[in-house]
């Protein structure tokens, strides 16, 4: 039995980590909102549970609202299940006072899984800032890692470049479009043809499927040459249909990333390109400080006055901030 | 008549100045590339520039693609043009491998204008790289306002934040949709709900006019009470229908930001913003030269070897940057 939540608030954050990879889902939950609050004992929990991580694959799922990315990631869920392994999800709600009601209702239909204790979701709200969401998802991915999941599915809306970014920090992205999906600028745009490692074409009994599979495969063909070649699979996820040959490329995907270092060469590059965010995020902080108070509304004034440009002014302040 | 381009080449960049203040447009288009490409010159040029500027008013035109935003701005160019007035259009172009030769197509819309001396369109290509566009368009308007336009328009495609942020860094932002108009989420995540000071119900000859506008209505009354209540303005840009009217509530717009310090304090508020992006995109500079070569490959070794975590890391190399 798990202790009440008032119990739960007095354990020490390094007890947590230990009930959570018991199998304690509360604990895990605590944990993942202290790193998403990043709460004081954030980053001595991570540097924990990064240590423990290493083991999970990861997959991204990302498309445009609607096009039935929660129906699919609820068949995975199930299909994983099939082979026994637990599963965790992350399902990013890119929350606005005008968006998040729609998108957290898509949540409920992975309710089904509440009552297995093999199935973890969470959603991470955004509340509209985009740094946190990039911060907050692999740090959560982080935590589920180390607490020993090996299957991580994470979710995302693909309406911006950051939310594609993010569901693109994983083993295999999954880009989910519809037949007729005829905005190709706006999937271009969001970046959604270069991150995917296979495309699903869900919703295939609706017209048009072909057409979308021919017009992905030219759009995919305009791109460099790769060693992986990213497969279309057409599915109907609310009737099942389609899932197993998504699980077989999902499968092949993971099997061409074992072959050589390719797996540890993907790492490092995403671990590259999260180090160098994460530096900018800290350095972000030491600017905002440096760009508030009395010098920063003097120069501000003289730019307004036009006495100085902007430019000029901002060379000035980027030398105290990384020089003092 | 203009000197062939070998001698504007050869030309000082300040005499380039005085010569587009004259009316030469080569000039001026040679003075936008230098400030584009961050040619050595361009700091100085921009500082002079930007002390001559301060009368424009700029008008920010965005909205997804196909809204009929090009049709729109040859359609205020011309009203302008009846005033006498000369006027400058940026259009900025989210190429990318994908969606370039489709947007630029748009801007043959606006060839009519090539003609006209008073009239200076320029397509600023992003190459897919946003830290561009937000550097380049508004230091490509502080030269248009500098050679003496004032009256400036910026049309962006609003399919991202940083794409509808660049058109809302002008004294008044119209946001540009069509009847039928339902993908409000897509509309909330982009931020073009927050950011309009008037907003466009284009091809209003399709069905649907008055539920788009009703439902416009009602988002916007979830924002925050402001002293300016966006007026929504039914246009057919391609029949001209509704202009005269979205003039009049441009018109309405600088009236009301004329009135008491109004100008001055979204002017400042937009220059703070400018500024801060600006020692961000430095200090970025900075992490760039930081995060490369051997001690950043060590430091990488160190995370995929999970003996430390990205965020320890992360934490050591702003150390580094901001204090050495």
């Amino acid at each position: 039995m798990s202790p009440p939540p008032s119990s739960l608030e007095a354990l020490a954050p390094d007890a947590l980590i230990g009930r959570a990879i018991s199998g304690d889902r509360r604990a895990l939950a605590r944990l993942i909102s202290i790193v998403e609050d990043q709460r004081p004992a954030a980053s001595h929990l991570l540097a924990d549970l990064y240590r423990r991580g290493g083991a999970a694959w990861s997959i991204g799922v990302t498309g445009a609202p609607g096009a039935g990315k929660s129906t699919l990631v609820d068949r995975l869920i199930r299909r994983i299940r099939n082979d026994g392994e637990q599963v965790a999800v992350l399902a990013i709600d890119p929350s606005s006072p005008f968006s998040g009601g729609a998108v957290l209702g898509d949540r409920v239909r992975m309710q089904d899984h509440i009552t297995d204790p093999g199935v973890y979701i969470r959603s991470l709200a955004t509340r509209g800032h985009l740094g946190g969401l990039s911060r907050a998802t692999p740090q959560a991915s982080v935590v589920l890692e180390g607490v020993g999941f090996r299957e991580i599915v994470i979710e995302t809306v693909g309406v911006g470049q950051a939310e594609v970014a993010v569901a693109a920090q994983t083993d295999t992205t999954l880009v989910v479009v519809n037949p007729g999906w005829g905005d190709s600028v706006q999937a271009a745009k969001a970046g959604l043809l270069e991150v995917g490692d296979i495309f699903v074409v869900n919703k295939a009994d609706r017209d048009g499927v072909e057409q979308t599979v021919t017009d992905l495969k030219q759009m995919l063909q305009l791109g460099s040459p790769q060693p992986w070649w990213p497969p279309i699979v057409t599915t109907i996820a609310t009737e099942g249909e389609g899932v197993e040959r998504l699980w077989d490329a999902i499968v092949e995907h993971r099997s061409h990333l074992g072959e050589g270092d390719r797996r540890e060469v993907a790492r490092r590059h995403r671990t590259a390109a999260l180090l160098r965010a994460t530096v900018e995020e800290e350095v972000r902080a030491v600017i905002g400080a440096n760009v508030a108070g009395e010098a920063w509304e003097a120069a501000l004034d003289e730019v307004m006055s036009r006495t100085t440009d902007p430019w000029a002014v901002a060379r000035r302040l980027t030398a105290d901030i990384t020089q003092r």
